[in-house]
């Protein structure tokens, strides 16, 4: 590069020929899969320890988009095989409605392409980068290319598909297409290999488990580099895919306004009716009234003046919020406790879906649980869960406004210890659901700090908090009742002997009348939406082994934890567990079914136990 | 959408036609345009009081980088004037080299686009996405084009363009260029229209001072809605502009080896030779022996089998770390304290540029400095200021390696308070310099959690907190001195009286002896590098009022704080300050010169005061 060192500071003579040529020699455009190659921990793919989550994580997420899309309960197979030290293979299969084979190539070896990013609604994927990024990142480790099957129904053939990507240009490149036989009549399947290394292992255990508790209709069975696992459904009906709104009129900027007026052939009345969400007659008049300008004019003819008018106008005007119901999927707060109740068997669960609110014209529904004691640790701050477009999000928690959110309530007001987060066996999910979360990143780790998502988030915390707060005040106040009758238990025998001794009679038997006071072991059986569960409560202050005995229709062989004994006797089954129970502890079983039969306990002191069936 | 929601579930009837050739039809690319328009808080512009910002520090760094390419000192120009209510012209003029007219609607008007991308060197912008980030910005808030002046030399004309881009496509639309006449020979101005605010006023003011800090070969005027201020040199040498490197062997990944040797025609030992940076022939050889391969194969030939051999024994050769020197640009421990001192006037100040270190085969150099006292807030936690390739950064602290760093260092050691960051009238300012900066995002906020980087911050900072530390207590000696001083001074005056009592001798005038030991009132003058600075110290325990004289040769009407009075006779100026200082604080000015000539203070007993000039 010719350039003049020698000449003094401040009187740079300009070798300007030269310089600015040469610099326009070396400006070129860079593909987007280049840009991406190089900064691949933009998306997830920053080391080989956090690469094969985010693998797993984009097929997943296209899996189950897939699956929602077709209406179909989600059934996905999820494989990770070590090849060889740190080469690892990740299979999953899902039984979406499979990908027609023209399109494989550009859906998997193409960065920016989709289906779903000009589509208002909510989904997990939008922009098209994740997989392809993943068939990326494959190649760039290991020179591998990634292999994909699918099949579009049980009367169209199943094509196998080995695919890399042209990093200069962004475009597949198709190394083999053939037809195959394939067992399943529809669906995909994908086959990736790329240096990891399985460090993180519970961290991907955890990703399957959260994804189980918002996807409570999804079954996930998983083949673990030797170990197998299986997250199942905890609800059997297939989610309503939202459907695509268009955009709202307070969430245009004038530019976007611009870009379709240009492209429309409307007038402008029309325009604003059939081209936005929410306008009605009414509200299109309003603006047309507001912006002055004829309700005819095509749109396409007006200049920028008018086009600011315009924006201005429709910035102004009364519009309802957008149709969240439609374009977005919650959870909901009864699947929502469903599922964590099945991980963390907890003392106390509440759960609040808010009601649908916007930011920037994005429609958005925050959801929130609080969940107490049970299986959760009762030291340190409080596990979060954090979800968006139910997509667990596992990194960058201290980035996150859900994090963010969380801290700013201020808990002791519901008698909860507090450092900066809450502490205690306490358990706190919030999922975002919008039709664009603002993720703090392409890596979608975080949701950026958007106030009316905090506020939202901060405002279902606080309705949960009194939940919280009324369920220890009660908890404290059952413990004192306790405490009571376990001290006039203690002096009832005294009491008995001494009217005995003054009455001149033999003492009676007091023992019926604590075991009514005490309830010494409580074993109940309910059944709930065809779920029977049986728990075993031992208030007494020693371990107790017992035999636990059920005779019942339904089919107790599945229960969880199972039985060690079942006998089919006609239409009965006679099923039995063996129980150590500690002090103060519940033991708990569940098996779908009626609830029909009975259950009782042996092993203890007839007045010891009480059996109670909610059922009968 | 067809779509079978009355068969029961888990048994559904799969509509294969119709549904996956419809999802088909939904497929298509997306311009890398509209992802980021989608997408536009990854680039920094999520609110409009971020976007001023967010454009303001895409067009300095191209400035910046321009005229370090070109070695000339940068004399940038930043104008940002309101327009409406909320929109803003900000104006950037550069004395860069240029840009070819054919070339500026790509380089503005076109996302990816840009010449050091491929380069292995330190530089601002990379990706060519900033600025065109910008363009699309003000596009979509205001539907106005970015007009760009530019001129490659006296001996060219200069040409003016108004340019938009076309999302769609991420493709340059021109709307007009025209020849043009332009004052400059050389340059580059843009002309950028968008929604703003200047809420954020004060932390713009900090990012052009935090620039000036660290390109302290930069002169930056500034036009701030009505206010004018200036951010001036602290050096007049111009910075060697780093020069791209070859990648190195130990930075390489399979997959972009297997596109190298796919590309080259070379013979193995010549490949790795001329491919790669710190190759030579030993170690050429040496990765050719344990490869197995023969040293004249071509390249192009090897099977995936021969790529995995080679690829390993690079891995495993014995290569030194890459070239840093020639392609990083650190600051430099001088310049890092010259740019602090200015600033912040600090009683201690010390820097640390660190030898170059490696990650994944990216070369970098992590430089320090901690200041303490002078014009800082002694209560609270530290000032922290962060830079990447020379730029500040002014988001996400929280989620910054950098911060990460500093919380971890046990500042309690070095005598620093410390509640997560340390406490006190503390300034930590750390400086990370790469080929790659690894940023956790395209906003370019926050340096991503690297071991290896981590690790050179933590021990600068300790190096840096072991010379705090001995500051520290020296200064803590120095106290503990003055304060013997001044119980010496105390009882001098009796010890006098006594003995002269004894002798039968007039009591002496002990006040010299006093002004010896305490140096009530001392003004310095001291001259480094064209800067004549002068400090009043006022030892004494009330404030005094007086006034400063200087005769100089040296012009010091632009001295800072500027005198109240100027005269000039002949060559000689004669300068007047009137100053109250109160007690135990330190008055400071400064001007350009040399130096010469002498100062004085009045208003003050003679016997208090001390007047040293360092110049003679």
């Amino acid at each position: 590069m010719a350039r003049k060192r020698d000449t003094p500071p401040g009187q740079v003579i300009f070798p300007a020929e030269n310089l600015a040529d040469e610099l326009a020699r070396n400006q070129r455009s860079i593909s987007v899969a280049e840009f991406f190659e190089k900064n691949k921990h933009l998306l997830g793919f920053d080391s080989p320890v956090r690469g094969i989550i985010t693998t797993v994580k984009e097929a997943i997420d296209n899996a189950l988009d897939a699956c929602e899309e077709a209406g179909v309960l989600p059934d996905i197979y999820l494989g990770i095989f070590r090849k060889e030290d740190d080469i690892f293979k990740v299979v999953v299969e899902d039984n979406g409605p499979g990908i027609v084979p023209d399109n494989i190539p550009f859906v998997f070896g193409k960065l920016l392409y989709g289906s779903r990013f000009h589509q208002i609604r909510q989904s997990r994927g939008q922009q098209g980068i994740g997989i392809s990024a993943a068939v990326l990142y494959a190649q760039l480790t290991t020179g591998n290319p990634t292999m994909v099957i699918s099949r579009c129904g049980a009367e169209r053939p199943a094509y196998k598909l080995l695919i890399q990507i042209k990093t200069e240009t962004n475009e597949p490149e198709i190394l083999s297409r053939d037809e195959i036989q394939w067992d399943r009549t529809h669906g995909t399947r994908i086959e990736i290999e790329f240096k990891s290394s399985l460090t993180a292992k519970k961290r991907l255990i955890e990703y399957l488990r959260y994804t189980s508790v918002v996807n409570p209709h999804t079954r996930i069975r998983v083949e673990l580099d030797g170990e197998t696992m299986t997250f199942d459904r905890a609800s059997e009906e297939p989610i309503i895919p939202p459907k695509a709104i268009k955009p709202h009129p307070h969430g245009v900027e004038l530019g976007e306004l611009k870009r379709m007026t240009a492209a429309s052939t409307a007038p402008l009345r029309e325009f604003l009716i059939e081209g936005f969400s929410r306008v009605g007659e009414k509200t299109a008049d309003e603006i047309i009234k507001s912006s002055g300008i004829g309700a005819e004019q095509a749109v396409s003819s007006l200049n920028p003046k008018g086009l600011g008018h315009l924006h201005t106008a429709m910035q102004a005007a009364n519009v309802p919020p957008p149709p969240a119901q439609q374009c977005l999927s919650p959870i909901g707060e009864n699947l929502i406790k469903q599922g964590l109740e099945k991980e963390f068997q907890l003392d106390f669960i509440s759960a609040r879906t808010r009601p649908a609110a916007v930011y920037h014209g994005h429609p958005f529904i925050v959801e929130a649980a609080l969940g107490w004691g049970g299986k959760l640790e009762s030291e340190g701050t409080a596990r979060i869960m954090r979800f968006a477009n139910r997509v667990p999000l596992m990194y960058q928690q201290g980035a996150c406004a859900i994090t963010t959110s969380i801290n700013s309530v201020n808990w002791r007001t519901y008698g909860i210890g507090q450092q900066g987060l809450p502490t205690g066996p306490l358990i706190i999910l919030v999922h975002v659901a919008s039709t664009n979360v603002p993720f703090t990143s392409e890596s979608k780790d975080a949701v950026a700090s958007i106030p009316e998502i905090e506020r939202e988030i901060t405002l279902a915390l606080q309705d949960l908090g009194r939940d919280l707060k009324t369920f220890i005040q009660r908890r404290d106040r059952s413990r004192q009742t306790e405490e009571r009758a376990r001290a006039i238990c203690s002096i009832i025998p005294e009491i008995a002997a001494k009217v005995a001794e003054t009455l001149e009679l033999p003492i009676p038997d007091t023992s019926p009348i604590e075991g009514q006071i005490m309830k010494r072991l409580v074993a109940k059986k309910k059944t709930i939406d065809g779920i029977v569960s049986i728990s075993v409560s031992n208030y007494t202050s020693h371990a107790v082994d017992i035999t636990l005995y059920c005779i019942t229709t339904d089919d107790p062989r599945d229960a969880n934890p199972a039985p060690v004994f079942v006998e089919q006797v006609g239409e009965d089954f006679s099923a039995v567990w063996q129980l150590r129970i500690p002090a103060n502890d519940v033991w708990r079983t569940e098996y779908k079914g009626l609830g029909r039969g009975s259950i009782d306990i042996r092993g203890i002191d007839e007045k010891k136990k009480v059996v109670v069936d909610l059922d009968r």
